[in-house]
């Protein structure tokens, strides 16, 4: 049975291609994207994040280990997305030298967090060379690393957007220097409930959703 | 140890209050959104929903069972949610009776899916009163219950919005008659990997944040 990829009808409609070894897309480049889960624990959460990595044509998926990606847990939820996702690896104990490294590559590093005085998802503009860093299950980024985030010579900006009731609007702010002494580089999702916070998978494919939908490759869906 | 919920710090700068019970905010109406995971067999995916719903404060989340929400795989990803989130129940064999009482209370029904065709999730303006049905993992939703979304009255637009690449504009179009043949009332997230789709709890997650962006109730979260 011609299950995995193939050049169905639908494949047709989506104008989707594959080259001899079943790459869809070959040609279609990355966006320019990192998620950092260096610190992140559960095996599962890495799997799916390998999955969400892999749909939305991520250019990395920082690991703690790449081991963790051979375990039975993180493959059940990558979905074989582990075959084509690029992966790297950054032990938690030096997080801090992976981001210096990726700022000193021209990247803007971000923390995702559920910080109160964060900058709203909804109305943050993200520069094209991001690298996301997500925390711990439980206990979130330390603050140490989240002080690191946001510095850089790019600049981000914070649009109104059609969702301007959900915060202060800034723009043209450069990254840094964002007002009402927020941290710097910090952002958090919008959250209304009891449960203190989202699953950080769930946050990280919430904010890969949003920086694709601003810097997606065009017409590759439609 | 008074772990849950607390008046932290951290709640009072987010202008958050409880009520005697701990309700977080009681007084906040729910998000108009129901979430439709009558198809959906995996309990861990269902309490994955079970959370994210309860953060977004939706109004309603339909399970094929409330049975369901007593299990082990249920309850460690719904972390607690269970006990703030409207439940409903839906047997899998009666989701077209489901969608057509939500049309009579005045729910725009919407399928999210990966059909080709399908509307593009970056350019669609949610009606406030939407329900959102889900497919069953692997197998989606039949083309019965697809060919009932988006009927009624209300209407729901397309908008070129900042991923305007992303898809063909259209504007003030009524539920129904969207523009060239596209199934009625039919979401997809662009994706552009190998694997086929995104796992159906991330994908909702994804739509729910969208939906909420759009109709959030201001000034809870800044």
């Amino acid at each position: 049975m011609d299950m995995w990829p193939s050049n169905s009808p639908a494949d047709k409609e989506r104008g989707r291609s594959f080259d001899q070894k079943g790459n869809r897309n070959p040609a279609q480049p990355r966006h320019a994207l990192k998620i950092c889960a260096a610190l992140v624990e559960n095996p599962m959460n890495l799997g799916a994040l390998c999955r969400t990595a892999e749909v939305f044509r991520l250019e990395s998926l920082v690991l703690p280990d790449l081991a963790i990606a051979q375990t039975w847990e993180f493959r059940k939820l990558a979905a074989s997305a582990h075959h084509w996702q690029p992966l790297e690896a950054c032990s938690p104990a030096v997080v801090s030298q992976w981001i210096q490294s990726q700022q000193q590559l021209g990247y803007v590093v971000l923390a995702l967090t559920t910080h109160p005085q964060a900058c709203c998802l909804t109305e943050f503009t993200f520069p094209k060379k991001t690298a996301l860093v997500l925390g711990r299950e439980l206990t979130g980024i330390p603050d140490e690393l989240i002080a690191m985030c946001g510095q850089g010579g790019a600049k981000a900006t914070v649009d109104p957007g059609p969702a301007a009731g959900l915060g202060t609007v800034v723009k043209e702010q450069p990254v840094g220097t964002m007002a009402e002494d927020r941290p710097l580089g910090v952002l958090a999702i919008p959250q209304f409930g009891q449960v203190e916070s989202l699953n950080v998978h769930t946050a990280a494919a919430i904010a890969i959703y949003e920086y694709v939908k601003q810097h997606a490759q065009p017409k590759i869906f439609d």
